[in-house]
């Protein structure tokens, strides 16, 4: 039983996710469907990327994740089958993969070009529904990936500044996500943080103009409504309060700088 | 493995609908369960009937779809189970049914009266728990639709005005359904829009006191930002702003008069 | 196929749901994975508790609940797997089962420490994922519940306040649960309501200080945008508005004053 994922930007309140999942079913009854999320910002493609990595550590051998953030659909952006390991992502080619790309091997890359495999009407905005529910379906059902297309060699990838070195020897990154708690999730790994002294209990974390202080274990190691800095789930620095929401409390965004020190 | 579906007004943070899923389990343990949405507006039964008849054209034979937008629970409605080709609807005698009865060719109609079905215990306030999700266990486990009560000849349908052709010849419909993405889909179908001359590159689309333009193919052939008129996925005449918000940016909602000319 | 059904306080628009049912699936490829809700309140046990309860009913044998609202995650706060008959509940043991525990009988108290079971690394705030994930996988694929850890005799519950009769021989309780229609669920049973005298018809049920009027069987008893008292589906005493939000409209919340007199 081939396990399909959707990860899109669709919301929750339309008839579009059913529409996907009703065309894999068609073509592969026993599929195992599987919600990632539909909340990924409107058109945030970064979003969808940074979800995507997070989720591609915890499928099995054999899961096809059909991603759609797609502002470009109906233009002439095209639709990629990348195979990374033993998973498969189909999206479009703007860059939903880069993080999945930056940490993963790249094992088999095709453009999605064989008409045959489509829904017979494509419509010319809703290809998630017309071509990549239909591929997902067809390789569900055990059709290899050197049917969907021609391997290609490039493919878009976003222009995610990674954490640099300042002069003073500070490690300047910047917040990647805010997750529904309101958890700040920073660009910066476990593993850079360490090899930058972040091991120091000296070590100072701040976001924008607030120090928030040396690193901690998990939330509950300061009180209640006070400010942490920790490795979160993820791997990455993350600052957070417990049981509150740091976003809202220091108004922090995607973007909002973060030092350590 | 029959597929059951669950398009209703519950949202998402109560327990409704896993109980109806619990119920639905326990009889048929087998059946494949299928989220459309629980986010239909609270009472909304013209939503409810938009999602239902998107949904229709995409999933297989055999699927049994349970719709719950029932402002009337506990009164004397009755519930039905409708069949059109080979899927079967359980919904409140409310017109959720409506589009789907107008695009597809009813084949039988029942109104669910087998109480040997139903649990044991009915309240008066989830007929969906109690009445709807056991009869979809038993359909979902091949209990033939016959069981579940008579044949009827009628059914409750909305009163929704179809186009109209105005003095001048332009054609008026209006918008039907804002989706997630703030895109405006009307009542004008594609091939109604044909037979009015809509082909017609002189042909302009006005959204109240809006002139959008004329039809064009997708969003990205407008600029981010610009308004424009296409058929969406939907078939239906359809307004958007590439990456924006129409609905929000035009203050435009469900009977908002659109107009072709 | 093992059911296991997933509550949470997670929201839905991360990676974290997703990451949990990749991890019970690389264990457990035939099981079935149910969202119950993951639109609990942040660190709100209390709601946790009582749509736990709510689903109790409705499931069959077998049902592994992974129920995760954990302020406390990477603190000492024990892990605990709770049996009550055929069903397991997996949770930090912070009072999340306290509403199960109080109407079914415990068959089997484990508290989770056998790290065989877990993923070989732990993250300090995602204990969802990395024990109690695995941990349901393992059980959904046949593993014996007393594999899990020794059994305990003691478990945290919280203190929830019962109605309790005034001198003037009215029962007081209050609003326990909000839906989201904005129906007003009490903690007061109709069993309770009815050794109180609630089926007089003199009866009347208060909110803060608003007369309701007497108990009526359901919504469409009253005019449309009325309020009304009914036994709701979840056997409890309830005030709703037909076809409106009767939280907004009275200002109710969880523990505002209900008193039948």
């Amino acid at each position: 039983m081939a396990t399909v994922t959707f990860t899109t930007d669709f919301g929750e309140a339309d008839h579009y996710i059913a529409c996907m999942k009703g065309v894999v079913l068609q073509l592969a009854p026993a599929a195992r469907l599987i919600d990632v999320t539909h909340l990924i910002g409107a058109h945030d493609v970064v979003h969808g990327a940074f979800v995507l990595r997070q989720v591609f550590d915890y499928f099995p051998d054999g899961a096809i994740h059909v991603a759609v953030v797609d502002p470009g659909v109906g233009t002439t952006r095209r639709l990629i089958a990348a195979r990374y390991g033993g998973q498969v992502i189909l999206a479009p080619d703007n860059g939903l993969v880069t993080l999945v790309h930056r940490d993963f091997v790249l094992a088999e890359l095709r453009v999605i070009q064989n008409e045959s495999l489509f829904r017979s009407r494509i419509s010319a905005t809703f290809h998630g529904r017309d071509i990549l529910a239909p591929v997902a379906g067809h390789l569900a059902r055990g059709l290899t990936l050197d049917h969907v297309g021609p391997m290609i060699d490039q493919l878009e990838l976003l222009n995610l500044d990674p954490p640099r070195l300042l002069a003073d020897g500070s490690l300047q990154g910047q917040v990647l996500y805010v997750d529904h708690f309101g958890n700040l999730i920073s660009n910066i790994s476990e593993e850079e943080l360490i090899r930058h002294g972040g091991a120091d209990p000296r070590m100072n974390v701040h976001v924008g103009p607030l120090r928030v202080g040396p690193l901690r274990r998990t939330y509950g190691d300061v009180a209640v409504g006070e400010i942490v800095a920790i490795i979160g789930s993820t791997g990455m620095l993350e600052v957070a309060i417990n049981q509150g929401d740091a976003a809202e409390s220091l108004r922090a965004e995607p973007g909002t700088i973060v030092v350590v020190r």
